[in-house]
């Protein structure tokens, strides 16, 4: 069975770049799944700078939403990182899906698949409370989806300042 | 004497889970002491929840200000979980108590304690600088407890994502 | 060689503490460099007491920005505090200048320096993602130069409620 190993930290704490080592680590050709969509300038740049950093050795996806599906689909022999969950969860909770059910659901086909899984996600809870509700939610849910894939990985990694920390 | 731990991490991190697990590994049943006060519908519900998960090994106390008391009368057998220092020193604040007395008072009952205590409290000074005063008032003043609290206990952990890592 | 080191953390997270402690058993007397400026009440009080909790083993340099010519020029026998990164890159974005560049030739010049050197930084990218765009662009900036500083020092510590955890 393929490992699956779940990256978590602050923004621009190097999560990205140490995810990509570790999947290739894990095998080449890999593929890349990308949870963002771009929806504005911000995004779109910041997308075509992860790409320009990004090989040859990676074959790239775009799912914002259907992970499971993503996941059932590419299990072959090449590791995938999926970057990230956090966008997910948005774009989930944008299309007004269940986003609870959905993460039970990805993972649960973890311990199934039989190529690794490298996720990176978000470490969104340890600023002071936001004053709005929506934010509230949102950083409730993302440590929510955060502890779920973590219970359900078989390593779990802090990054810091692009170097990592073993949790589990 | 019985040992005292501080369980720190970020909002839904996983540190009540955490500590509650950690506490029953020291004795059981166990003295859960609430610091949240039902102010609103979103914590009302939130506290609900809290009480949901817990089972019949544990027995509530509320005390929203006065832990140094709590803790002074209910040392006896069983453990102790504090359940959170975040939401006490708030609760200090808002009455205009000295909270800075009251958390070194506190640190300074913990080595006579016969009972265990397990406290949780939040990360709250790791996201952007708050353009609020107020805001930026109380994360000082929570990380200010939350130095005080961890060294005047045993053991220091950080919670990601539902798994500790012990930093003392 | 002088070593290098950086501690990071969140806000009141004990990181100046473990950075004096840490520097001073590098050598004494030691360098303070100071990159705050106080430009209001808060900061000048913030200051005060920093000042206030360190002892005379120091001796202390104000400098805003120019970071890599106060290290050239402090290069002797006695270890230097740099406190902190993030008001650094604060100060130079106020004065529209080349922060990227500024980063990478601070990191550029460690390996060359005699006395040891550690440099305080905060972790400010691990909240909610703020709604304000230069928010948003300076926890970016931020989280590079940590990024950048982290992997030209010889070691990398997060600070948790006053406790140090290695990283690096």
């Amino acid at each position: 069975m393929g490992k699956s190993i779940l990256i978590t930290g602050g923004v621009r704490s190097g999560k990205s770049r140490l995810a990509e080592r570790m999947t290739l680590a894990l095998g080449s050709p890999a593929i890349y799944i990308a949870t963002a969509e771009a929806h504005d300038a911000e995004m779109t740049e910041r997308i075509a700078r992860h790409r320009a950093r990004r090989g040859p050795e990676w074959h790239a996806i775009s799912e914002p939403t259907k992970l499971v599906q993503a996941l059932q689909d590419s299990d072959g022999d090449a590791p995938r990182l999926v970057d990230c969950l956090t966008l997910w969860l948005s774009n989930l909770m944008l299309a007004e899906q269940d986003w609870q059910a959905e993460a039970e659901a990805l993972a649960a086909i973890l311990p199934e698949q039989r190529a690794p899984v490298v996720f990176v996600t978000n470490e969104v809870g340890a600023g002071i409370v936001p004053e709005n509700a929506l934010a509230r939610a949102f950083r409730d849910a993302a440590g929510l989806v955060n502890q779920t894939i973590a219970a359900a990985s078989d390593e779990l990694w802090l990054s810091v300042a692009g170097y990592p920390l073993k949790v589990k």
